[in-house]
């Protein structure tokens, strides 16, 4: 049908719609408008309608917020087209020790499919009031619980279990003990599609972050990893980053995914096994532009919508575990 | 799996959200708040770019506008699951003939899965600033040319073409002898999904309406019909109602769509043909809880948007046929 296939028009879009890269520190300011989200899939209502059932008798239930919104320039953004590739980053060493560099100014939002059928998002969430600390105890606090799990994305997250909860939950140990290579199993829905996933939490220097840069960049909250799923369960199909450093007025959160069978993810796979094959032909297929910006929307909505219940959840449950 | 078949947790998440009835004159309030559009699909977006490479260079590109928005409290309305059936209408005449009184007030916006499979969504859009005059226009202006369809929804409209364009254009005759069966052939997307249907446009009384109760009822501009599709192009897949009349700042708009085997559509059918059975067989099984919220968002989404641009669009091209 001549109307399909007319990704190639997209560039026109973004030019004439005028995106142009804005200075990261745009989102801190107050004046901000914010939009209600103006769609959610019927499934995604569903499963609202589910998790409601199972969360209102909770002691943190009313932290459940149906009422969804983000910023209305987020919303924008991701209505302008892919990004350019010069405006994306790769999953290479060097690639992701850029942003660590204060000098990098990347668009603040947005997404790409890249080599190897890699999915690529990027996003800077400003989290008002909030601190390292906070976004901390909320990775090795809401894994105890689906209902907690819940609390980010009301509609969209649905289970959330980790390998070795005793660890998890030991104060005595520092976060990166209770959390990194402590598997972290979740279901969850991207746009329509329901996806079973192994989270690994590691070590940033392991993932190839430089320990001097990442000292000296102030960003003192990681919560990084590769990620494994249900298709390929004994491999690496992904690698995701969120870094949280502390900034005048709250915290800023910067998140990156690779999704795919991109060469650079392959410093992350166990070598010489069979796994590289399945998610060339099993994983990447499924990677498309339509899946990377279901991807960046799930992104802009949780994490702006973490960041208007973490403070005040923090205040009431942060000595929880 | 479990996660599915949800649907019946829904009426829960109505009634803690808390939906209640709004008043009809609800959105007549200046103070209104709206919201961008936080999601359109990527073939939406894509199709938003093959239109902006056609329309840019037509006198009318101006109006041509991808920034759009609804009202925030439209947008929550439907993010509130389904209407109860008690809040709906039939097709039938009794029931068609209810819009027509003045005290009775149903809930502003919503959809839901009537008997028959079929698709039901109900809508009153206010217009500020505009007159039913303006919208009689709309309709017999904007089939002229693709172009001109493509103002009204940037993301999803296609096509639209008409049997007699010379008729259509004769400003000696009529609206009504102008539109009225006249058959409309349209090319849009409903959610995701790529629709082709004539819309037959009809006076209001051969579909139903009270001719006195009508003129009674201050609605002095009816864009209704009865509309079939691509998959059984001899039948009448539903009845579309869009009436419109002059109130207090501008114009208020009121929009009902039944579409699938409803028995009470049969009135409008040809009597004794094989279409009622593919009917049966072909539309009603296409229609779902998730059709008609889709539905009810394209709805949401034009019909707002029409709102925003109609009075400057027919002061500037009124004019014109």
């Amino acid at each position: 049908m001549k109307r399909r296939n007319l990704f190639l028009a997209a560039p026109a879009l973004i030019s004439t719609i005028n995106l142009g890269s804005k200075p990261a520190a745009a989102q801190v300011q107050p004046t901000q408008e914010w939009s209600t989200l103006t769609y959610q899939p019927m499934v995604l209502q569903q499963q609202l309608a589910a998790n409601q059932q199972v969360i209102f008798d909770k002691p943190f239930g009313h932290f459940f917020k149906p009422d969804m919104t983000v910023p209305t320039e987020a919303a924008k953004m991701l209505l302008r087209g892919p990004l350019e590739l010069e405006q994306t980053l790769s999953p290479s060493v060097a690639d992701i020790n850029r942003l660590l560099d204060l000098a990098y100014k990347p668009i603040e939002r947005g997404y790409a499919l890249l080599e190897g059928d890699t999915l690529y998002v990027q996003s800077r969430t400003f989290f008002p009031g909030a601190h390292t600390d906070m976004l901390k105890w909320w990775f090795v606090w809401h894994p105890v619980e689906n209902e907690r799990y819940m609390l980010w994305y009301p509609f969209a997250h649905v289970a959330n279990a980790i390998e070795d909860s005793v660890r998890l939950k030991n104060r005595s140990l520092s976060y990166e003990e209770r959390l990194y290579n402590n598997p972290n199993y979740v279901t969850e829905y991207i746009g329509t599609t329901p996806i079973d996933i192994v989270i690994n939490f590691k070590d940033p220097v392991e993932l190839g972050f430089d320990k001097a840069a990442l000292a000296k960049s102030g960003f003192t909250a990681s919560a990084s990893g590769t990620v494994s799923n249900s298709f390929v369960p004994d491999g690496v199909s992904s690698l995701m980053v969120h870094l949280g450093r502390n900034i005048d007025g709250g915290m800023e959160l910067i998140n990156r995914y690779w999704i795919g069978s991109h060469p650079e993810l392959n410093r992350l796979r166990p070598k010489g096994e069979s796994f590289k094959e399945k998610i060339v032909k099993m994983i990447a297929p499924k990677m498309t532009i339509d899946t990377c910006y279901e991807m960046a929307v799930h992104d802009m909505i949780e994490f702006h919508h973490l960041a208007q219940i973490l403070p005040t959840l923090y205040q009431e449950f942060g000595q929880q575990s």
